[in-house]
């Protein structure tokens, strides 16, 4: 019973499998405004470290149990409070479910929601993760035109109407109203109603993915649309990777119990509930040190884009224009219709200037292409304003401006 | 625009969206033979919060930093180097990939190759989450007979040629060959052989889930079917929940590159990596402290079993049969075929006993009824003695015996 035929993998594949992805390891320049990470130096490791050994020392032995579905309850508890206190929201710990970071989320509730051919809406440019998913799952995704309030209620309802007569209702709307990725506005209060009247009136549920919020350095607070809504239909979902690290892994969703109900079972058969490792050092960091953190946090992230906004009139001037976000940790930033910043990304990260082109975020898959997203949460305020000085210089050169 | 309406979930989830699952606690019993768990009071939680602290102080700063869509580069060579070590592995640490223990990697491969009506191979009693997500993806699976050697190589090959014969080749074998779960036996070299020999023949691929092996305390090592394998087409996931703790929720997956390269999507957009935080503690403590660990904790789970073996003789006697594993968690209780454990599954939980009944491994989801696993990893061998106790008492009662 010979053969030792090597099995074409490729061609056994589900239906649903995702395409491959290379191996290829990011690439990432001196000056990194590509991602959206936080300070490294700042990082709260020896209070990551202290929580972790009060966390051991209280109940480490529960680490021989398998994790509860919805993740460790005391940091659903937090969690809990934390929507309240910051968010005007009523939820109950049982409605949360712990997860890593907010992606996994978004990704659950797409495979959740979307079949091949399922019309969801999402703002003109978003979050390129998200639309990488929903690209997977068989979306049809409608992007809504924003201006600087966010989604334009007029676009929403039209497009929206528009699929409805098509007998194409759409499954989701998914936003990010709060320091919009990559756009950097908020959503204001006036268009949240907006925006849930529309959904309410089509039944249509809301994601509302508010993962940069806690990292707001001025200007005042704008209550979740979760806070405003009286039909249960928003999901939301949150993070600890910009206010403690992206490395920890950890996220939040609240829902329904409809959907919870679902999260439990993914959960239980693929990996039995979040990193309880992680969830102990940041529970009990969270009830001590990660209010002060944060708050020294936004002070350097203000710095950071008060010198890239400076920067960029000095060196861009009047040839590109750009967001003022009152906090995350990126601008948008647009220059003349003509120019394509794809084609030179590559030679900027040659320079050492590390962004991401607008057409990643578009939810057309091509505009955009005189945009970028600039992230300053990363590189010192002195790097930040020699990056920008960097790539001034090679938008000159290429004729730009 | 008023309408207000409650947005009924369960009419809008996508065709392939999971079964709902309750709340419910999981109630344990004070003699937990429930779970798989390892002894609490050994966890090294010293020496991961010591290699924490390591690793924080050599690399903190990169928590920062989104993981490694295969996980932390360094734990991934630690793998290699042990699967090589313990199995007679050649993996690169390229074909590795971490995720959250072993169960997260077995749910993304159903995803990658199971469509609905898709023949799966399993033993004929095997692992409860795998049969579960094997069930919901809608797989059609078919459990081989086994022996106390393994699957019984002429029914696994009748099986196969059975559904090659009507056109329903399998996707996927899963098996669990060393320290079965939950039948406690290990599959010999020459079943390992002819079950891969079969396989290449069909050119079935193989998903060797090898979580256990690391907690041999007595006879010899077996090597994995990977090692044996010259085609390509076993793929092997390990965990370090047996050993280190399922807290951590930390595991690894093999494969070949056609594979690796949609985890590495499926990851991308879900999660973006494994936990860091956890990784760097185990990694740090895999290349110190983890080999001592496990001698001293064999030495406690070879009690265990010893305890449980000794009383069950005491007191089910002639009444019952039980597996006696060479490592591992758990053996598999026989009773007479009239009895139905299921039955008093609760009534000896009441008395303060947990078990899994047979069932509840069963391939075929309705045999076993007089089968048992019985887990020796939690509790202390003196609760272990009295537990079984309780339980033949309930046994008796019930006229079982």
């Amino acid at each position: 019973m010979e053969n030792k035929k090597l099995i074409e993998f490729n061609k056994i594949l589900s239906k649903h499998a995702p395409p491959f992805r290379d191996r290829a390891e990011l690439e990432r320049g001196k000056y990194d405004f590509a991602i959206a990470y936080p300070d490294p130096g700042s990082l709260p490791l020896d209070g990551l470290l202290a929580a972790l050994k009060d966390g051991l020392s209280d109940e480490g032995q529960d680490l021989a149990l398998y994790p509860d579905v919805q993740g460790y309850a005391p940091l659903r508890e937090y969690v809990s409070y934390k929507l309240k206190r910051d968010r005007a929201m009523t939820v109950d710990p049982e409605q949360v479910v712990l997860g890593d970071g907010s992606s996994q989320h978004i990704s659950t509730i797409i495979d959740l929601l979307i079949d091949n051919g399922d019309a969801v809406i999402t703002e003109d440019f978003c979050y390129s993760n998200s639309l990488t998913k929903l690209r997977i799952s068989g979306a049809d995704i409608h992007g809504v035109r924003c201006d600087k309030s966010g989604m334009k209620p007029d676009n929403l309802e039209m497009v929206i109407a528009d699929l409805v007569a098509q007998d194409k209702r759409p499954k989701l709307i998914y936003t990010i109203p709060t320091f919009q990725n990559p756009q950097g506005w908020t959503m204001t209060l006036e268009r949240r109603k907006a925006l849930l009247d529309i959904a309410s009136f089509y039944e249509i549920p809301i994601l509302e993915d508010d993962c940069y919020v806690d990292l707001r350095f001025e200007g005042d607070n704008v209550p979740a649309i979760h806070s405003l809504d009286l039909t249960g239909q928003v999901m939301y979902v949150g993070s600890f990777s910009k206010t403690i690290a992206p490395g920890l892994r950890m996220g939040y969703f609240v829902g329904p119990e409809e959907i919870i109900g679902r999260f439990r079972m993914v959960r239980k058969i693929s990996g039995s509930g979040v990193n309880e490792f992680a969830a102990l050092a940041i529970h009990r960091y969270a009830m001590s040190g990660l209010d002060d953190h944060v708050e020294q946090l936004l002070k350097i992230q203000r710095d950071r884009r008060d010198t890239m906004i400076a920067t960029l009139g000095e060196t861009f001037g009047s040839n590109a224009k750009w967001s003022t976000p009152e906090g995350g940790l990126y601008l948008w930033l647009q220059m003349p219709e003509s120019v394509d910043l794809n084609e030179v990304t590559k030679e900027a990260l040659e320079a050492g200037v590390g962004y991401q082109p607008g057409t990643m975020f578009a939810a057309d898959a091509g505009s955009g292409q005189n945009y970028a997203r600039l992230c300053f949460g990363y590189n010192s305020s002195e790097e930040i304003s020699k990056g920008i000085e960097v790539l001034s210089d090679l938008f000159s050169q290429k004729g730009f401006f």
